[in-house]
This record gives C-alpha cells, structure tokens and sequence, in this order.
C-alpha cells in the first residue's frame, strides 16, 4: 500500500467518523468493556459459551426471514464483485440459527451459547438507536420445558442486579404468544392477517393516544371490541384468566406463564408481573416472551428482551429446535447505568507510573517496570523530558494510582520509593519487593 | 420485523457463512479468546490502554493515504443510501490516526493506545488470508526517542513468551527506514519514483529466484549494481555499515538501530537482528521497521511487524506527531501456535453440572446453581428427561470438571456429593460449602 504524496498535501479528510456510528476513545471504551465483562461473567457463570461469525452474511437469510422489504429498507445490503448480495447483519438470531442448522448432527443439545456482536441498521441516527450497535445474545437450545425460560430470565435478572440495580428499580414482564393466538384466532375468530395486525396495534399501544388505539381496534374487531377492551384492561393474570374464561389447566399457554413466574418466585426473584399488552417485534416468536422494563419514571423503556422461537431453524429445511433467548443492546444500558450513576468510577488499568530523573535512568526504569509487568503490575514509563513534579502530575491526570522517582541514588541502592498518589502513603521497595508492596499499599 | 409464512416454506437457505469469513463455534471461539486475552494481558502490562471504531469508515479515508487504485481494488467499498461513499476498514491505523486528529488539544500525550478490531480485504480467499480477520493494533504517540521502539518491540516479545513459545523460536528483526533512503538517494542517487522501485524489490527479494531479482536491480542500478549487492548481502550489522562507508556515530539511522538493540539487550531480549532487506509494506513508515520472525523450518513466516510512522497525521492537516506501533493478526498467531501445539487443551469454562433425577427435583437444583454462580462457580443444570448416568456422560463429554446428582435424599437432607470426573475424587457437601469444595478438589 503505497501512498501517493501528492494527494496527501492537497486532501484534508475529515476527522468525524461515519454517521451513525461511534468511536471509542479509551474513556468510552472502558464503559464499554464495564458492561460487556458484566455479561460475559454473568452468562458464563450459567454455563453459556461464546460463540461468533462475521458481520457479514448472505442477503438471502434476511430475505426468507422477514420479506424483501426489511433487506430493502433497514439493512446495509450490496452487491460484492463477485456478484453475491451482501448484508451486513441486523441481528444475530438468524447467524446462529444458521451456524446450529449447518451443524445439527455434530453438536450436543442443549446448546447454551451466547455472543456480542454488533449490528447495523440503516436508519435515521437518534438517541439510543444508533446505526450500529452491540448486542448481547443469549440462546438455549434443545430444552422444550419451561427450564429454559426460568434459566433464561433468571440470568437476565443477574445482570440487572450485576449492574448494581436492586429490585424495586425494574420489572420483569411475561406474556406468551400462544395465549395471544388463542385469544385473536379462537377467541376473536380473526384470519392470520388481522390477527397480526391486531398484535401490532397491541405492540403499538404505549405510543398511541387511546382514542386512536381504540378506533383501530374498533376496525378489526367492530362488535367483539367491547369483550377484547375488558380482556386488555385486565389488572393482573387472575383477572385475566377469569376474563378469557379459560384457567391455566386448561390452556397450555397459561400454564406455562404460571410455571415460569412460580419458578422465578423460587429463585427469590418476584418483581415478575404478566402483562397481556406485551407483544415484542419479531413474529418467529412462538410462546413465552418476556421484557426486562425500567420503572424509573424518567426512563420508562424496555431495558431488554426475548422469547421462545421454536420454529426458526426450519428455515434451514431442517426440523424445528426447541429455542429460548433475548437479545439486549449496549446503548441502552450505558443510558440506563448513566442516568443512576452506576458506571465505574477508575479512569485507567495502569498501576504503576515510573519517572526517571534523567535519560540516564531510562534502562534501570525500563528493568523495573519488565518486572513489575511479570509480577502483574501494569506499568508504564514516562521517556519525556518533563520536570519530575510534571511527569507525576501527568500520571495523577491519567488516574495511575502508584508512582516511583528513579535517579541516580536508587540506580546505585537499587531501592525505590513507591508513592499511593490517593493516600499519599510512601514506602521503599526493591524490584523483587515491588509487586507485592502495591497490593499492600 | 414480521415474517412471510409462504417463502418460509418454499426457500431452503445455505448454511455456509458468506465467502472466505469465518463462523467461530464455542471451540473456534475458545482459540480466538486464548490469543485476545494474551494480547490483551500483555498490551495492558505496558500501560496502553484500549479503544475502538466503527468498521465503517468514510471512504476518502483511504483514498488519500494510497491513491484511488487500492480503494477500488481491495477494499470493500460501496455507496450507502444518502450517497455516501463507505469502506469496510482495511486496516485500523487511518482510523486511530484521525480519532487522533480529531481530539488532539484535549489528549495529554504520550498515549499508548491498543485495539483489537477486525479488518476486510476484498481478495480471494486463501491460508492465512481471509476475507475479514482480526487485528491486534498497538500505538504509542508523542515519543520521538527509540524508547517508543525499544518499548513496543519488547510488548511484541512478550506477546510471543506469553503465546509459549522460546526465545530460538523466533528472531526479530530490524531496519530502518532512514537508512533505506540514505542507501537509496543520497548513495544510489535514485529519484523518488525510482527509490520507491527498488524498496519494493527488495522487499519482494524472498519470492523471487536469485537471477530475476539481480535483472530487477540491474533495471534500476545499472553499473551501480555491484556496489549496492555488496552492501545487501552484507552478513551483520557491522559490515553494513562499514560496506556504507558510514559509522553508526555519524548516520542518525544507524545510531537508532543501534541504540534499539543495545535496549532490548539490556532487557534480556537478544533474538534481535538487523536485516538490511526489511522493508514492511506500508509507505507511512519513515524511521525503524521490525519485524518478528518465525524461525521453525516448517513456518518460515513473518508472525506480526511494525514500525514508525512520525508523519501520518498530517494528512488531517495538522502537525505531525511521533508514532511507532504494529498490527498482528488472529490467523498468523492461531496457525503459529497451532503447529507448535500451543493450543488451549480445556473445552470449556463451566465446572459444575447438576443432574437432577426427576423433574420434581429440578427447583432444588435450580436453587444451588443460583448459590454456586453467587460464589464463582459457573454452573449448569440438566433439565432433560435422560438417564443419570447419560446426564454424567454428557458432562464428561461437554469437558465439565464436577458433576452432582439431586434427588429425594439429597432434597430432604440438603447436603450432596460432589464429584471430579477427572480425578474420581467425590465429597459431601452443602450449598454454603460447595465453591470452596470446588476449588480444593
């Protein structure tokens, strides 16, 4: 890659980056890496294992997905010069569908795995919904009971709680789709088509004044409107139940609301709540879907969610793989962790900053910091020719913790102070002594 | 996003990911982690800290780093719905450079900056050259001394010790540019265009038989020829400079060579040799290259390599600003270690599975996974309706250390045994006592 001089003079490129996205200066990449560790640690503890693919995958199983229209409208799609139409991924669920159906046979069921990656959407930038994002994803595969959905939503409930969230600041909604189709298809005797439309106007709810919402309703339903309101308007799941005139024997889709609230229960985790207007987008969906939701009244939003989608590895025109999980973006919970004040508070990983006095002291600096770094200490050396005080303001700036002046006198001794800058605590060292003083002081 | 019931059924979807990108399953991943989590342990060691981009990148990015040609060529390139020009990054030195530019004022220099992005290249797949792969970058600016060199080529050292490897595994290399252009210009008297000709050749020299590099010289050098072969096939440092007619006290190149060696020496790292033949591809670089070398007969290859690259950032319009750094990839690092059988052995991160005996005992178990995780034991439960003894053999075969089985006794008792399947070792215990059971056992 040769660069062309010329051009170097006369171009002056933009310093912003792509619209849309973002960069990670250090700062924002150690919020970052705050919330990715708070996922890996927290499902791994579950016994879940990363998987990932490339960003970029096939325009077709986006297609057979969810209708040419999505490809067209919302995705990064080209043609490469190959001729292959390309996309770069808008979420993750049909890669993994696609990597389990390529090797079905080979792998062991159930399958715990989980993965963040970023997506993209072509969309209009705004707050929280940016053109790319991270993700994580959480999927089991292979466990047809409810085990998985309480498995499932108890780890999404430890990460609330590895935020630093305590209960009372969120809620756990649950819904199920098998009890929504009950309702619109047996209940209201709506076609496919209406009832999907009537699921979406449902989704829509919280966004649209309630005359609106009602007129729509009223258009699908005309003279059923006044029965399916009551059944909406219910308080609680009893109520509900009561009004569908069903109980939870009797409907498996109640039941297994009934089995995951009371396993949850067990597990000591109760701010659960059924919510019959909770629909969550995708249609792969097939039974129980729930949503982490804030209550902070100046963030009432879905913090994430999931659901079970049995039938999406049919795609591959394979059998269908029993399958439950959630996806949870990383924009939202930075918003989230900033606005309770819960992102870390350290500026830097360095723990050790060295100031030779002079050039001179540059190479017994350099073999002080090679054995910090081997005993586990991150330490860096300041080359510059700064004044001592100035090289220590600089690492009290970068948030370093611990400092050492070398010199001619501890070039000679072979002894060093070590400075804690937060407590102002001082103690002489060697470099064999040195690691295990840091972690004293 | 809602799904087309019919094309569901009619189209059957290719489980192959996209052409010459990777699917990373659990055991793929695995690898991937073993060498992030070096790179990032060592990268930290030294004090730098991490960031990252967007892989989309405005495409004039590159257009005035290297000329048009390697935009259109080799990179992935196209037009995005509002008419913007968007490249996938081929590689993540433009990026850093203009997150640099851009905050330049509000940076306290040095900065010791590392990422681990991955980056595109539009060429046919082959070994070791995907389409996409990842990238450890490592970047220190504001150091102008060779203490930046004699720094970051110790990281690299360190990198290779960490990955398991010996110090007669491997050499590194070093030039320097500035010796280059002296040789080039100032001894050769070859124009710009020219001296650029011949750097290429040299760095081409190992894929070419003797004879066809010797005609290429002869091109260019004419009755200049013997004198310049003299000086490259020099066998050491000191017949170099002596066949150059210069002392390393007097040519600012060769005191820095120098000056780089006698620091690493001075570091215990004496796998270090000049090769007045290294070039390293990229033009950017205007003083010390280097390179780390395989040296098993087997995998005679470049590992990862680098160099300073002081003017970069002027192509944003503002000053330069000293810089030294190296890229290394995930393909190189995975097929090195590879062959030398330095792969992780362990399949997974989770330790305990929990095998209840009937459905009835699964809340229980549910409840001592819940301790276990609490306590740092990641921890799985079966909820299928196999057979103990299959429960077991799933986890023996899954690589999972410690197994237990729940049932009624061990329900109405609270304690249980817990089990290594390596050692065969078992213990009794509870639910408050199991993490530290684990980790003696």
């Amino acid at each position: 890659m040769y660069m062309n001089e010329d051009k170097i003079n006369k171009v002056k490129i933009s310093t912003d980056p792509y619209k849309g996205v973002r960069d990670f200066y250090p700062e924002d990449m150690a919020i970052e890496n705050h919330i990715f560790n708070i996922w890996k640690k927290t499902t791994e503890s579950f016994g879940y294992e990363e998987y990932s693919a490339s960003i970029l995958e096939s325009a077709d199983l986006y297609k057979a997905k969810s209708g040419e229209e999505i490809v067209n409208e919302q995705t990064y799609t080209f043609t490469d010069r190959g001729g292959r139409e390309v996309t770069l991924r808008p979420e993750m669920t049909p890669t993994i569908a696609r990597m389990i159906s390529a090797k079905k046979r080979e792998l062991s069921f159930p399958l715990r795995w989980y993965s963040i990656p970023n997506v993209f959407r072509y969309e209009q930038p705004q707050r929280g919904r940016l053109r790319e994002h991270f993700q994580l994803n959480v999927d089991v595969f292979g466990i047809e009971s409810t085990d998985a959905e309480i498995e499932v939503i108890s780890l999404g409930y430890e990460i609330m709680k590895s935020y630093g969230l305590k209960d009372t600041d969120f809620e756990i909604l649950i819904n199920n789709r098998k009890v929504m189709n009950y309702v619109t298809k047996d209940m209201l005797g709506l076609d496919e088509d209406k009832s999907q439309k009537l699921c979406k106007l449902i989704d829509k709810k919280n966004k649209l004044k309630p005359e609106a919402f009602e007129m729509g309703v009223q258009e699908l339903l005309t003279d059923r409107t006044p029965a399916f309101m009551t059944l909406l308007n219910s308080k609680n799941f009893e109520e509900f139940t009561k009004n569908l005139k069903q109980t939870a024997e009797e409907h498996e889709g109640l039941k297994e609301i009934k089995e995951v609230i009371a396993g949850l229960d067990r597990l000591g985790i109760r701010n659960v709540r059924f919510d019959q207007t909770l629909m969550r987008g995708f249609d792969y969906y097939t039974g129980i879907v729930f949503e982490v939701f804030d209550t902070n009244p100046e963030n009432r939003r879905s913090i994430f969610g999931g659901g079970r989608y049995d039938e999406l590895l049919s795609i591959f025109g394979g059998e269908k793989v029993p399958a439950f999980g959630f996806g949870a973006g990383d924009v939202t919970a930075k918003d989230l962790l900033e606005i309770r004040d819960l992102l870390p508070k350290t500026k830097t990983k360095t723990e050790l900053y060295i100031c030779p006095m002079q050039k001179a002291d540059i190479p017994f600096a350099n073999e002080i910091a090679q054995k910090a770094r081997t005993d586990g200490v991150n330490t860096a050396v300041d080359y510059s020719k700064k004044k001592v005080g100035d090289k220590i303001k600089f690492a009290d700036k970068k948030g370093i913790p611990f400092v050492t002046v070398i010199g001619e006198e501890e070039k000679n001794s072979g002894t060093f102070k070590i400075k804690n800058l937060l407590s102002g605590k001082e103690e002489v060292t060697n470099v064999d002594s040195l690691s295990e003083l840091i972690k004293k002081l």
